[in-house]
């Protein structure tokens, strides 16, 4: 065991943020993508669930199995470990483990109701400078999730086919990814802080929050309050520019867009458009070199590019858009994006093939953040539940084997549960 | 004008991120969201742009006198410069405020191609730790934009409603602001490591890798390559458990979801349907405590549960949800959303009015991010475009009354231009 645990701290002690540790209680995807962001950019993050597994064990998508492909894939490269949360035993454990000393420890991410031994203030009697970031719901603490927040904050309402009036919700969970980098932000925001002033930190963020300040980033706020008009739905149109999605003759579909003039001047090219594009400009009395004039005329826009599109197969577009640098993309499903998009490959340094326990052998991204000189973190897998459970134990708070015996014995922990 | 520079500053010595100084050069969403995370958090951020104003300065919406809502939007807190960039001595300036001296200086962000002047090597000559983040479109520097994207990494096949088969793109750049957050967690991330170690970074993040990495971590991948199946498409269903959109009796939506037991008790308890959803399970065989059984029987599900909301208002539904804990949201406008929801008013600390120029008092989001004792950095406005162009050449490069204005007369640099 004492060679496992050498390795896996070997392992740890690499990339931008080598050293740093950070204990996570979570579940779903904000607060596990924001740790495993840190920890796939070097951080020891150590995450606790409940003997057993928690909320999120069990989501689908699911392997054969059982195992949870959105467990695993939210969780790579971090420490699990297993306790029981309602023995105060194993509260007192983890309040330990949150409260540990040295520069680059105390600090703890949680989207659990902070209550209890898992308050700020309880733990900050541990150390006095200890880091938080609690993820809530709403500001006020209030419950809400991706699939609530996501309705109220205006998007479906202008998401989805424009003859069709009905709301759309996306399906990307896209305020929790959001959220989840923003906590890897408030960790290290807090971290640079501390070790400046030798001051830790509690700091909340709502999940509501994060969308609204979006809403407001991309000028909805100002838009509702300024002009009183709603958004019109628009379908997969670009607002305010031109884009839209072609299907192809062999029955594909490809997304061209034109927001800047050098992308205007390129789809005109590749679809050997000028010259009707010039007249149609001319008999609505608009300048497509204005980005909002080609927004204006899009319909008239597109109907001349449709055409071109259903005249010629995928390959032959694209042909033809990459030679006039066209800025696009192809519709694919993920099955298609597996099977065809060098990107999604180990052709691309972000993807690492490894071997996933319950799932098998399958593609895994790092980091999309590459450093030059320091290179990417290694893709390590998601853990088994509770595979570093002793590990943990002996090498952070220096329990003897005697002592993660007895805590064994007693149900108060567990090791790997598959 | 002295007094102005000292005001200034003094209004960014504050937050967590207080004597940070990145230097930006961005044009459209993910870059800008970015360096504003970072102002947010009281770093002072130096946006540059060609005089006139880059790419996404007129970008839509825009107020009545042409104002974009969108710039102010992505642009609050930081300070703004116009230079012609296709000046010697311009790129020059540009240069030696990268380049400028101090620990929590020497931080470059662009998403522009790094090129000449702008390339890493050549900027490194300036000062051998920089760091320097380059947003780009696809891994090997091609472009790529969040709406070709999109098309791409397969969520568009699966997003709409199910009895449409056309791909649905969401209208939320979730990847531009998934990609933002990743930005500054870059940046913070490699400031950490030079604080530690002395050495700057290159750091390049591509825009479809940030798209990946979540498809990877959602699990899409491994679905893919496990299970070779395609995700179904549910239009509005929360995959894997039960959520759906119903219709109230006043032409409101709400979604109620029931990912947990407790969630499914809570809905089951306001819709007065425990009996009927026991007896419902037993006719189908299945067991509700199961979350996969809840979406297999959503169809069954939805049926009980739409009745209840359709002889419901708003009002009533919200008061029984709320009364039973059931996890839910009612769908918003944008117009709705400013009107109706408390969340997006200063009602919540997250908001502020304040005066935009071009645009007039709107509502503005600061930092979702809330640091309990250190508090939020007050809400700045979007600069006007060169607003500190003088501020920064005397405060920053020690650039004389006299030098700045031949600077100005030889069109180098320009100041506010509304």
């Amino acid at each position: 065991m004492r060679r496992d645990i050498a390795m896996t701290e070997s392992a740890v002690m690499q990339g931008l943020l080598s050293g740093m540790r950070i204990i996570e209680g979570s579940a779903f995807v904000a607060a596990p993508s924001g740790g495993m962001t840190l920890a796939q950019l070097g951080a020891d993050v150590i995450r606790f669930d409940q003997i057993g597994g928690g909320l999120d064990y069990g989501r689908w998508p699911l392997a054969p199995d059982g195992t949870s492909l959105y467990w695993a894939g939210l969780n790579k490269g971090k420490r699990s470990i297993a306790v029981d949360l309602r023995n105060k035993d194993g509260q007192e454990l983890l309040a330990a483990l949150v409260g540990a000393p040295g520069p680059d420890a105390g600090i703890f991410l949680t989207n659990f109701p902070a209550r209890g031994w898992m308050s700020y203030d309880r733990l900050r009697e541990r150390r006095a400078d200890l880091i938080m970031l609690n993820v809530l719901g709403n500001h006020d603490g209030s419950t809400a999730v991706d699939y609530t927040v996501n309705p109220a904050v205006g998007y479906p309402m202008v998401t989805g086919r424009a003859d069709d009036t009905r709301p759309v919700n996306h399906v990307l969970p896209a305020w929790d990814l959001i959220c989840g980098q923003s906590v890897a932000v408030g960790i290290l925001a807090a971290d640079r802080h501390r070790a400046r002033s030798g001051e830790g930190q509690l700091l909340t963020l709502a999940l509501s929050d994060v969308a609204l300040a979006v809403v407001s980033a991309m000028g909805h706020v100002a838009e509702a309050q300024v002009l009183g008009e709603e958004r019109p739905r628009v379908g997969n149109d670009l607002y305010g520019a031109f884009g839209r999605d072609f299907a192809t003759r062999d029955g594909r579909r490809v997304m061209p867009v034109a927001i800047s003039d050098k992308q205007w001047q390129a789809l005109c090219d590749a679809t050997e458009s000028s010259e009707q594009m010039r007249l149609l400009a001319q008999q609505l009395g608009l300048d497509f070199a204005d980005e909002g004039d080609r927004f204006r005329a899009r319909d008239e826009i597109a109907a001349i590019i449709a055409p071109w599109c259903a005249a010629r197969g995928l390959a032959e577009v694209r042909e033809a858009f990459d030679a006039n640098g066209v800025c696009w993309g192809p519709y694919q499903s993920f099955l298609q994006l597996v099977a065809e998009d060098p990107r999604c490959s180990t052709a691309n340094p972000l993807f690492t093939a490894i071997d996933q326990p319950g799932v098998g052998r399958v593609l895994a991204a790092g980091s999309p953040l590459a450093p030059a000189d320091l290179g990417r973190v290694p893709v390590r897998p998601a853990p088994r539940l509770g595979e570093h459970t002793d590990e943990v134990l002996a090498g952070v708070l220096g329990l003897s084997s005697a002592e993660i015996g007895a805590l064994h014995d007693r149900k108060v922990i567990a090791g790997p549960s598959r």
